[in-house]
């Protein structure tokens, strides 16, 4: 992409409003766009990041046989009431046609998944189903002050999974947090499973938490053995023993970037969904639901990979992975600059090319706010040697390249 | 993928209260279930044809200059006040947080989509920008009987350009035509380009029109010089002459597949969106929009490509390319269509495997009802000859192909 072209720029100065720091250098870099407390809209740079992040989800929930579906937002009020949510959800938006029919925007899916599921499945041998969306989600959140972290609006992967009982069910829970733990690590994120409020029917839910100063959460963690329960549910203080070994449980702040739950028979019996065994008995379904946001592990990412000047891309999910920056308006530099381009995008590189008629100034700050993990420098006097300078966004350190060789270095 | 595994089967009954064409197929072949209403979920089997037009769309969009972002389907009300739309669109859905702040679900995004390019656009370097979506958008249909051919919920892109002068937007109008017209080809789609109403302030829009049995319009239509003009701005009646040419003008019913509107300075002037000229002159912008529902046209092959016995997918948008049928549950023909099917999926052949315990009677009925391109059959008489019998689902005959060069023919 030419960034001479490329729709948005960096901007000065984030709205005076925008508190958190993934907001604040996402809007700077043009990522994305606030519309209204909570609400944004993701620009050209910032979808890219947001697909390549939906794309790893994507991957992992088909590798453990999830089938991809889309799932309306608008839901209609009769399925909330047979599992009398609709009062129940302090955040669901509601809304009336001009008919006068009520619809809640889904803030979750569970009211339409089980009835659908349910038409399609009779018998044992239709069992196990695990079916995923990812889509727009809707909540109506009392304040919206974290950025794309907890949005009235934002992307949201949601896996439900139906099976015949419960042994079959546990086993895929355990294969879901190998694939939640993959997503993370994929995406540059260091989560760690945390056990939390389990609701009526289970004793724990689990959630994914990536620790860092910023977090709206508290852990409570054992280094030794990896124990952690969110604060909400332990009562242990900084300093007590493990319950699990000789360790002691210290606080850590942390960013919730997924969650799993069991949800036992709650929604099958709510919608009557039974199935048929072997033995032509009626037997009770057994549900779990397995959610990640796409758009808050974005913000997530930013949280935690960032510096003073600016983000610091994973590769797997930056929108380009290298920033060509040509500096000084030299025919000779412009000319060079022109042809690496062409031959990293022939190479199937992604690459920003930043032939903008600007100071090196500029043009290096864009570059650290973007922050792509490749910066290719071309110049005067880098071509006077005949080479371009090479730097990672993560390192200090910048090294010169042979002009001939820096292809192949980043295929 | 195995159809054993699929998560939907096909169902005997659409719903009763399905009046319309391309929703009984759809939802008799598991492709989509109905909701409520005008309120669709798209299942694995739709939403890859979906996915693939959404790739044939963007794909064309890029083609043009088109760059992808995402804009929220919450609006705030203020945006509205602005283009004075708020009372005026009488399909708008409209809700209020529990702080009493006032959205409109995204029915089209002028609104959205102005301010958010004027924060970026200063001078005349900074145009023409194109920016489009494909995003699920909201309307508030009185009647929603048209399956996901007119839905309360459904698929959209629209693009948005921006223009330095009424010359640069006629040129990019003029190439959008074509981009949209390749966009229908490809989907097997035959659309012709009609005029239509233009609004206050300019004299046509221009409506591509399928033309069918089952169109909710009336194209006036020459077929000698292609004069066409919706009879909703057209005086003239079936017989009468042609004001273009020697020709008559017949009426045909027809689908709409896409519209495109000159929108002149309406939305620009409302936000106050002007650009600075190369002599430091403020002028106007000039703003075209541009839409197509992956849905509605999902809904439009159906209706255009169909027999009694079910779909009739063009290839480049159906969900798989070959339906394999293994029939008879015999070990040999289990142990050989596996192989096959093993086989295509390496050679990049995307293939639905029907490995179910079925008789040959509900297996083809299903193919037939799912309508991939290529049906393959393997049987102990196939393959005592060492063959597979191979049809094109939208011919009569089948040819027998040796089980060695099958792969290579469907590559």
């Amino acid at each position: 992409m030419l960034q001479s072209k490329l729709f948005t720029k960096t901007i000065k100065d984030a709205p005076k409003d925008e508190v958190s720091l993934n907001a604040q250098l996402l809007i700077r870099g043009g990522f994305i766009d606030k519309l209204t407390a909570g609400i944004y809209s993701y620009l050209p740079l910032g979808l890219r990041t947001l697909k390549k992040i939906q794309e790893i989800v994507r991957e992992e929930m088909n590798a453990i046989d999830g089938q991809e579906i889309l799932m309306p937002a608008l839901t209609p009020k009769e399925n909330w009431d047979v599992t009398e949510r609709w009062d129940k959800i302090d955040v669901l938006f509601k809304l009336k046609s001009q008919t006068e029919k009520e619809y809640a925007l889904g803030a979750t899916h569970e009211e339409i998944v089980t009835p659908l599921v349910k038409k399609f499945v009779n018998s044992y041998k239709d069992l196990p189903v695990a079916v995923y969306q990812i889509q727009d989600k809707f909540r109506d959140e009392l304040r919206a002050k974290s950025g794309i972290l907890r949005g009235r609006e934002f992307n949201m992967k949601d896996l439900y999974s139906f099976h015949a009982n419960e042994e079959d069910f546990k086993s895929y829970y355990e294969k879901s947090k190998k694939a939640y733990l993959n997503i993370y690590k994929r995406c540059g994120l260091d989560a760690k499973i945390v056990e939390a409020d389990g609701g009526v029917f289970s004793k724990f839910s689990h959630e994914f938490q990536v620790f860092t100063q910023f977090g709206e959460d508290t852990i409570k963690y054992c280094s030794s053995c990896g124990f952690a329960q969110n604060s909400e549910i332990c009562d242990l203080k900084e300093g007590d023993n493990c319950p699990n070994c000789e360790g002691k449980i210290k606080d850590e702040k942390a960013i919730e970037v997924g969650n799993i739950f069991p949800l036992k028979t709650r929604f099958p019996d709510a919608f009557e969904f039974k199935y048929i065994d072997d033995k032509g008995k009626q037997q009770d379904v057994t549900m779990g639901c397995y959610g990640i946001g796409p758009s808050r592990m974005m913000g997530s990412i930013v949280e935690v990979h960032h510096d003073d000047n600016g983000i610091v891309w994973p590769e797997a999910v930056a929108p380009y992975k290298v920033h060509l920056l040509a500096l000084g308006n030299d025919d000779k530099v412009m000319e060079e600059s022109a042809k690496l381009y062409a031959q990293l995008e022939k190479a199937g590189v992604e690459v920003l090319y930043d032939d903008r008629d600007d100071s090196a100034g500029v043009k290096f700050s864009d570059s650290d706010l973007l922050g792509l993990p490749y910066r290719i420098v071309v110049s005067k006097k880098t071509l006077a040697e005949n080479q371009v300078e090479l730097k990672k966004r993560s390192e200090e350190k910048a090294s010169f390249v042979e002009l001939n060789k820096i292809i192949d270095l980043l295929k």
